[in-house]
């Protein structure tokens, strides 16, 4: 019962940890403020993440990259081509965007451009967050008849796109350039690659 | 004199907050270090910007978004077609990551990430930055015979795959990504458009 409790409550601390990041990154997200957000007791921080901010940002990380990872797999799953999987996660993004009033973006981008610098630990994580999203993506394409080569240029092109996207769309409090980066990957997702790639 | 001095120190001041903004976003900034890394006086952050970080953080922005516009237009003049654009601009982007050891990222990028719901006034700044990149590759397009609305889609998703690229590539401490997305971009430009287009 113990452990149920305590799981729930470090959860709960990530999910904070994660909010806050993707708000106002990480230097900007003080550690009170997580347990405050949290609704957990003091010092429960200390007890669940002895190593301090660093190891619950690492979380922060590792739950944003499998949220992604499923729904980039529930956009394929759903869909009847790449084309229709890009809207389908376009979509979801820009939902994010708009509900939130364009306060929320990308937890990984954002720890990377303050963090990659100072913490080997999180530049890792980001690293390997990035990766479990292009793989997945470059894997998808090669079952489609693309070359293993071919696949992850584009699963990487994709994956930077999107993430470029949505920065762009916050600073400028517009889906618009989510939704024009989208109708160009759909584009180019959408050709018919053995064929086509050797023209 | 006095005048050439403090448009000095406020430009070194400037210039300063960028690099640190670069390597560990805006947050982590401590006004401090800005003054020390600038080799200013105390007392000349609050002298040449009395509205304090904010101000400082904005004329940084724009510094930023006005020295990737001149790499663009020098990409433009010198290259013979968009593919050479692209692959120019990418060169610059990837020596500029591998010589820093990938500790400078986009300072618009993750200004906006941190401050977008904070600061208005930073949040409008990185929208225009992103304006200001997107509009003259709209235009150059246009140029090159794309419709007006073609090239502006396009030209949202090249800067949106670069800004991601640059992130991607740093938290993997590898070009590849960087390189990976170029060669996507440069097809994409390539295509000989109003025709294409329609098939």
């Amino acid at each position: 019962m113990a452990g149920t409790k305590g799981a729930e409550t470090s959860g709960r601390l990530v999910e904070a940890m994660l909010e806050l990041i993707q708000a106002r990154g990480y230097s900007g997200t003080g550690l009170n403020t997580v347990v405050e957000q949290a609704g957990a007791p003091k010092g429960s921080l200390y007890f669940h993440f002895p190593q301090g901010k660093e190891a619950l940002g690492e979380r922060a990380v590792d739950l944003a990259a499998a949220r992604f990872r499923s729904l980039l797999a529930d956009a394929e799953l759903e869909s009847a081509g790449p084309d229709e999987v890009i809207h389908r996660v376009i979509d979801v993004l820009a939902g994010l965007l708009e509900e939130s009033d364009f306060q929320l973006g990308c937890p990984v981008s954002v720890v990377t451009l303050e963090m990659g610098a100072q913490s080997e630990r999180l530049r890792t994580a980001c690293g390997n967050a990035f990766e479990s999203w292009i793989s997945p993506v470059a894997e998808y394409l090669v079952g489609l008849g693309r070359s293993e080569e071919a696949a992850r240029t584009l699963a990487t092109a994709v994956v930077s796109a999107v993430e470029g996207a949505m920065i762009v769309s916050r600073a400028q409090r517009s889906v618009e350039p989510l939704r024009r980066t989208a109708q160009v990957l759909a584009g180019l997702l959408d050709q018919r690659a053995p064929v086509t790639e050797a023209v």
